[in-house]
């Protein structure tokens, strides 16, 4: 096996001038880089990662853990931590998984990297805490648990679904109904809780017809959207846990000839790109996700500088976004 | 440092159940799965899949290389990906760069993968060769170079363009615009030269202001659409070269209050999931990316298995999907 050493004498510089060539720092001259990287080449070089962690114990790896790919917010989410990471110099290894079974302590415990970014943390996960107990540094992001030892970055849930029903209200809708996430995650909850408490404090039923907790898809959004509007007397407005069930919701109007805002009004939560798109115009919640994945980074960054410090929980305010998918209610019923 | 011995002596099983239990073989009777994983955390113990690589000089890591990570066809293709490591148990990194500087041979040849995906690779891209050169398997999917000696999986690029062009002019359009993909890229230049050829053989012209090459870009799309369509004479019908550029151009049409299909017919490429939704209904030419995603896999572990073997090139047919965005072109000129 050729060593640096080799490498060096070939192209005629020292050893270190060889691993700052191969990592392309700029203080090497780039002809000096090119004339390096030749050799390397040539001589069959390959600066090993693993055998770097094994002196400094660190990888440069930082695991994304996230469940649902298929929906276009953790796309974005995974563009905007890689953004983050690799400011810092950092690799970005996605694990996914379906949601159940989770992903397992082990397949992150194995040595490949430094610490993880957990995305869709279910409220009831053991994730968190068997990590804490074997030391892997962490952050969660977007969702959690409720445990406040475990440092975690979200947009402000409970106060995105308040925001939505002052709208609706403010409109002048009280025939509302929702379509709430799974109970079995922050968000879901959050969003749902903030929601209720204000319809609540004006005295607005949201009876069991009008009120589901579905997964975050784009179908479940559609069902049931189909299943509301076919009700004897259909809501004039709908809450959606997130955008890409308020985009399943919206495409089941449109397959059904409900005008939006005229007969419905829809509301989602997230704020994906293509909520903002001329077809699409969807009045909804804004997660702040490039500040949300800095913020995150640096929790992480932190924990692995000094695994003993206080936990931090850091909420970024959720804004309210007015598009073209929200009116006053239809004056016939 | 406890060992996998000293898991087994507390769970009170033999060493090889350990590693078997540790990594959920069903082999393994649920309760003592369990035990041992009780027994590991108890003890602290993390199975190295370092130490294990060590051994068997296998990573279980591929890595799939991809530089448009907001493009939704990408995300798609991850996740297609992902099932088919999945479904032969090896764990999926995701390396993505902006596309100048591409990524380094370096960064792969680190030792922390056994092979990688090449989703993304630009016509004259020196890494396949250098991949290659340097032992490390690999498969080209999606795009790749003109090189036959590399493996290869690509959906009929060329003669998915041909189906555009033989949509368009069945349907009576002579008045055509072509907003095509980047000259770097086989997926680019091969629709584009798809749809040339056919347009040529029926004398049908395409002049320069009709036909743009830009990055596969849903803002490059849109502006260009904006720009055709601000023409003296518009054109009646548009391919893309891909679907997220044809969302760019039917949002722009909608901004500027064309009616898709009646003033204008609009044609994509790779039929992502948003083009069957209700409020677009693009008409598109479908790449079979599930097939693609496991004949490309199935390419890659039979070059990990046999590193001499020939290089294959599997070509998987394009499918013309017709939906609501074509039609004639209008009477009123």
């Amino acid at each position: 096996m050729p060593t640096s050493h080799d490498v060096a004498r070939l192209a005629g510089v020292s050893q270190p001038t060889v691993s700052r060539a191969l990592s392309d720092d700029p203080r090497v001259a780039r002809a000096t880089r090119q004339r390096v990287r030749r050799a390397a080449i040539e001589l069959g070089y390959v600066p090993s990662r693993r055998g770097r962690s094994l002196s400094t114990r660190r990888t440069g790896q930082i695991a994304v853990v996230v469940s649902e790919l298929s929906n276009p917010f953790y796309m974005q989410t995974i563009a905007c931590i890689y953004d983050a990471l690799e400011a810092l110099g950092q690799r970005m290894v996605v694990l996914t998984e379906p949601p159940v079974p989770s992903i397992s302590a082990e397949r992150l415990l194995d040595g490949s990297v430094d610490g993880a970014i957990l995305a869709t943390t279910l409220l009831d996960s053991s994730l968190p805490a068997e990590l804490a107990l074997r030391g892997l540094p962490f952050v969660q992001l977007n969702r959690g648990v409720d445990e406040r030892e475990f440092d975690a970055c979200m947009t402000d849930n409970r106060d995105g679904g308040r925001l939505a029903a002052e709208l609706l209200l403010g409109l002048g809708h009280r025939h509302i109904a929702m379509i709430a996430g799974p109970a079995d995650t922050s968000t879901g909850r959050d969003r749902e809780a903030g929601f209720r408490a204000v319809l609540a404090a004006a005295a607005v039923q949201l009876p069991d017809e009008r009120a589901a907790r579905v997964p975050f898809t784009f179908a479940s959004g559609y069902e049931l959207a189909v299943e509301m509007l076919a009700a004897d007397r259909p809501p004039t407005a709908l809450f959606c846990a997130n955008d890409v069930v308020a985009l399943g919701a919206l495409n089941a109007a449109r397959a059904h000839g409900v005008d939006v805002p005229g007969q419905l009004t829809v509301v989602g939560f997230d704020d994906v790109e293509i909520s903002s798109w001329e077809v699409v115009q969807l009045t909804t919640l804004r997660q702040d996700l490039p500040r949300m994945a800095s913020e995150a980074v640096a929790l992480l960054g932190a924990r692995i500088a000094d695994p003993g410090r206080p936990a931090s929980r850091v909420i970024v305010p959720t804004v309210l976004i007015e598009r073209a998918t929200h009116g006053p209610p239809c004056a016939v019923p």
